[in-house]
């Protein structure tokens, strides 16, 4: 049972931000932004990064459904969404994910664990700043959902298939047109 | 120096912020409405949930604005704070403030530290669900921002005195509009 009282059948993420719209709403431009918007990086890279630095938070609700959303963008190929988060340094991904992996690792355990020769590296791959930036950033962010999901021990029913469904819906369409599935208009809104 | 090329003499997560203004507006919505909008916490007890946690992250910039804000709201008793940080279980604050910094400290640590029993205290000492959702978040958000500052190894001058003015600022006039002073308009803006 979550620890507060929340709208019921909504899992993860969805029944706090129900419970207070007020913050989902940045919450999810910040997600559209990072994620589904257009970026040097693909959705399927992105939605990557977000999966494993879940996993390493090791929340269910977000890793599922992130890592739903991931191999939507990737051709449904769960397989290559199973080994980057078991061992990324032997999956099928671009020697540029994998240093852009490595520096999401570091920052999912604290910001100054992030070294010069870190991102060194993923620049020596191709990474630009705009790339190191949002994967520092997505990592940072996701050690806020994670939390957030976790923190309040929010519903998480163990059910694949939704998830599946669910995160070719969101690869698709984006994080704010989902949340309107569960969030009221904003008051004043024009 | 910062991994990244960040805009010169903006300190802290102000860099990055201007460097990626898209992400920077809903980053500030939501210190906003979690920090800044009226609330039953006060903006003190809001702001020192939020300098506990970067202090237990460790990171100097946010740990030290958002001190100078908290000092703002409490009529700039900068010791209150120290004390908070250090020690707040023997802190001039209230039974309920103690009880939701616990909760933020298990956050900090990630989310699944938090237990019933935790929620259950703060609820003992009149904490409603809303005041336990907002600290639960207020924690998670930290944990993004300090891990942002961090993560790019931002700028982050050692010059009290600037951050005391900065903070008085801020807890006046909130945090959409101190981001005006380094993002630029949104595009399409009405």
């Amino acid at each position: 049972m979550a620890h507060i009282s929340l709208p019921e059948g909504l899992p993860g993420i969805r029944g706090p931000m129900a419970f207070r719209p007020e913050t989902a709403r940045p919450m999810n431009l910040l997600a559209e932004e990072l994620l589904h918007a257009p970026n040097a990086l693909t959705g399927g890279e992105r939605e990557l990064i977000a999966t494993y630095v879940s996993s390493l938070n090791d929340c269910y609700f977000c890793q599922t459904v992130h890592g739903a959303i991931a191999a939507a963008h990737l051709d449904g190929d769960e397989e290559l969404v199973r080994r980057v988060k078991a061992d990324f340094q032997h999956a099928d991904i671009s020697e540029k994910l994998k240093a852009l992996l490595v520096i999401a690792g570091k920052v999912q355990r604290g910001g100054k664990h992030v070294t010069a020769e870190d991102v060194a590296a993923a620049r020596a791959q191709g990474a630009t700043d705009l790339e190191i930036h949002d994967t520092v950033l997505i990592a940072a962010a996701f050690c806020m959902f994670n939390r957030y999901v976790d923190g309040l021990a929010t519903w998480q029913p163990r059910d694949e298939a939704t998830y599946r469904e669910r995160g070719k819906k969101t690869a698709r369409e984006g994080y704010v047109s989902m949340s309107r599935e569960y969030l009221p208009e904003p008051a004043g809104k024009v």
